[in-house]
């Protein structure tokens, strides 16, 4: 076991701290997809429209295109009475001029014919003869119409900038005419697996003393969800010119670099040793006030993000779930990236934490009712057994059973 | 115009009953996939441990490998007194068999040597001499360890029937050896657009009267999102001969159908004509009380889910979002779907509503501030302005300005 090294150096932060200021300027450059694959993508520059949305004025009920001032102060009583004058077609240029006096059967969606102003609903009509209506309420001007730019004028901007496109995003680029489009380039995340441990998830037989490495794939997966490329690092033993070597050649392919270290301190210290060589500005903090995942490790080298984790596959995904998934998504230019579902619910026992560190509590839900899930912290079980997790705040000591709690759900 | 139709003899139903009742029975069958490419899909069949896991005992704390009774009764003033044998090597099956009265050197993640069986923290001994340490705490059997089998026995079921595989799913996966596994395929759901109005979003000018398709990227978006696989059928003319063979042609490929129909009234009466030809049993209702997207349609043709929307995009978006994402899931295998995020805020206005139907109203949310976005549910624009939406139950008449609504946030 090598001796506790050069970490005593470095700071230890508030999980808060490293979420508010530990925030990498790199930016992953554009690329162009088409709108059928944008869902989700980042827009790297602005899209405007490039003309008026919808394009011209449309009914939006079923009815009678009419010049609004023709049914001033029509009741039942006291019908408007209009000539009928043709019918508005649907998707064709309005072929009709609209006299005063006339009214023109148009359909929901159909062109305004040009001189009207105003759709009053076939409801608040009756046919009188087959050439004449009764307008049995007023209309005002705009009535069951939407205008030419009501959707969007010429230069509008059509989506938000930093937030992944959804499906109501697409649909408008769609109306707009947008068939491809320039979006952030996935971040390329890089993944090394230390630990003379670990094989390769797809060895059939174990020897005694190997386990397969589960951390690379699940943080691959949180990777994916956070919209960045996982890259294959490769599993390293705990060695520190291997580590080291391993890590300098990843990182000019790399916009985020992840290592999880080998579980026990001596590798963690060969972990920090290799991810400081790589260069400045180097390690921002050295440990986080946090359970599980107290050894985690944040660093630039040269503008690139390095993140350590700790080699427990529960804790590598704990905190890359809680620290490393926004540092993905910023790089990848999301700066309002979406919610996460949670619920609130009532503790079914106490949980005990130490005041000063943020604790990361594996729990399941049902029918109101929050169950925390212990177990060390090397075990996947209690993190596939469980619905979500809450967190106890810093300042705490622990939650009592039975008090109200917020838990976020693993989507 | 065509006359009002067939629509009166069928039922218009309330959302809740046709999300409890309208549930088809067809699921898509099992492809295989990579677990690379397996975050979010449904397992098909239950997958089981073929061997216990982790697979031998291993340490959890950096430390000492001993047999708790040598430890029984230890203090700070009164040490056990251990022999130093050997160091456990991480990733090696043990080669050392711990006789009474020894201790093993062991790193976080080591096997326990033969005879151990339990782990003592390092802070908790002292070096007496070289070849001697001090145990300054007694140690329980187990302590600093788990078991051959605690994350996992043989057998035991490794992920959860009928809920997307998650980043931890895939971490157990990979630590089981299973690099590839059966999922359900990806619902392939058909989305034609219907109206005469309607050109293809990639069409450059528009002649006036014509609007690029906005529902079919939408819902193709939508439905990826629901893990389905959306599929192009094109755009149709307001004719019900027309759409009844285009509908009859996709049916066959199709694990869902869906259609928007065209926006007026004789449209829609063209696409209810259409949809109860494809075949038995037919539709299950034609109209929700539901606002915006009361004129949606609910069929089975064979057992192949069909939906009919309405023809306004935000309309179709929103009530596809409602009931077509959980039957796209659903056909997908997917009976536990991830929970939608949400917020609880303040309504900044009184927002009006009819009793005895759903309202959904867009919203945008900002410092605890709920404000509902109106306008025509002709206009994607209040859709892409909006945070996400809120419903106004069925029996209320509205919700009072100043009042805590929740709203779902658009992910």
């Amino acid at each position: 076991m090598a001796a506790r090294g050069p970490r005593e150096f470095f700071a230890v932060r508030p999980v808060s701290e490293a979420l508010s200021d530990f925030r990498p300027a790199r930016r992953t450059g554009p690329e162009r997809v088409a709108l059928a694959d944008a869902l989700g993508r980042i827009p790297a520059e602005p899209i405007v429209a490039r003309e008026p949305l919808p394009g011209f004025a449309r009914a939006t009920v079923d009815g009678y295109a009419v010049r609004a001032a023709d049914t001033y102060g029509a009741s039942e009583g006291l019908p408007a009475y209009l000539d009928l004058a043709g019918e508005a077609l649907m998707g064709r240029p309005p072929e009709i001029d609209l006299r005063p006096g006339g009214a023109v059967v148009i359909a929901t969606g159909a062109p305004l014919p040009n001189g009207a102003d105003a759709v009053v609903m076939v409801e608040h009509t009756q046919a009188a003869t087959a050439e004449l209506i009764e307008v049995l309420r007023p209309a005002a001007p705009g009535d069951g119409v939407v205008l030419a730019d009501e959707d969007a004028a010429a230069g509008d901007s059509l989506v938000a900038p930093g937030r992944p496109l959804r499906a109501q995003d697409i649909g408008m680029l769609a109306a707009a005419g947008v068939d491809e489009l320039s979006v952030h380039a996935r971040p390329r995340v890089t993944i090394v697996s230390t630990g003379d441990e670990l094989v390769p998830p797809s060895t059939s037989e174990l020897e005694p003393g190997q386990v397969r490495d589960a951390v690379g794939p699940g943080l691959a997966a949180l990777t994916r969800r956070a919209g960045g490329a996982p890259l294959a690092g490769g599993i390293v033993s705990d060695d520190r010119e291997a580590l080291t070597a391993t890590l300098a050649r990843a990182l000019p392919g790399s916009d985020v670099l992840v290592v999880s270290a080998g579980s026990s301190v001596g590798a963690r210290d060969e972990t920090a040793a290799a991810v400081a060589a790589l260069g400045e500005p180097g390690i921002w903090c050295h440990g986080l006030l946090l359970k599980p995942g107290k050894p985690t490790l944040l660093a630039e080298a040269g503008d690139v993000p390095v993140i350590g984790l700790p080699g427990n596959p529960r804790s590598a995904l704990v905190v890359f779930r809680l620290l490393g998934v926004p540092i993905v998504r910023l790089v990848g230019g999301c700066s309002h990236p979406p919610a996460e579902p949670t619920t609130r619910a009532r503790l079914d026992r106490h949980v005990p934490s130490a005041a000063g560190r943020l604790d990361i509590v594996q729990v399941s839900v049902a029918d109101g009712v929050v169950r925390p899930l212990f177990g060390s912290s090397s075990l996947l079980s209690v993190m596939t057994g469980a619905d979500g997790f809450l967190c106890v705040p810093e300042p705490a000591t622990g939650l009592a059973e039975g008090s109200e709690v917020e838990v976020t759900l693993y989507g």
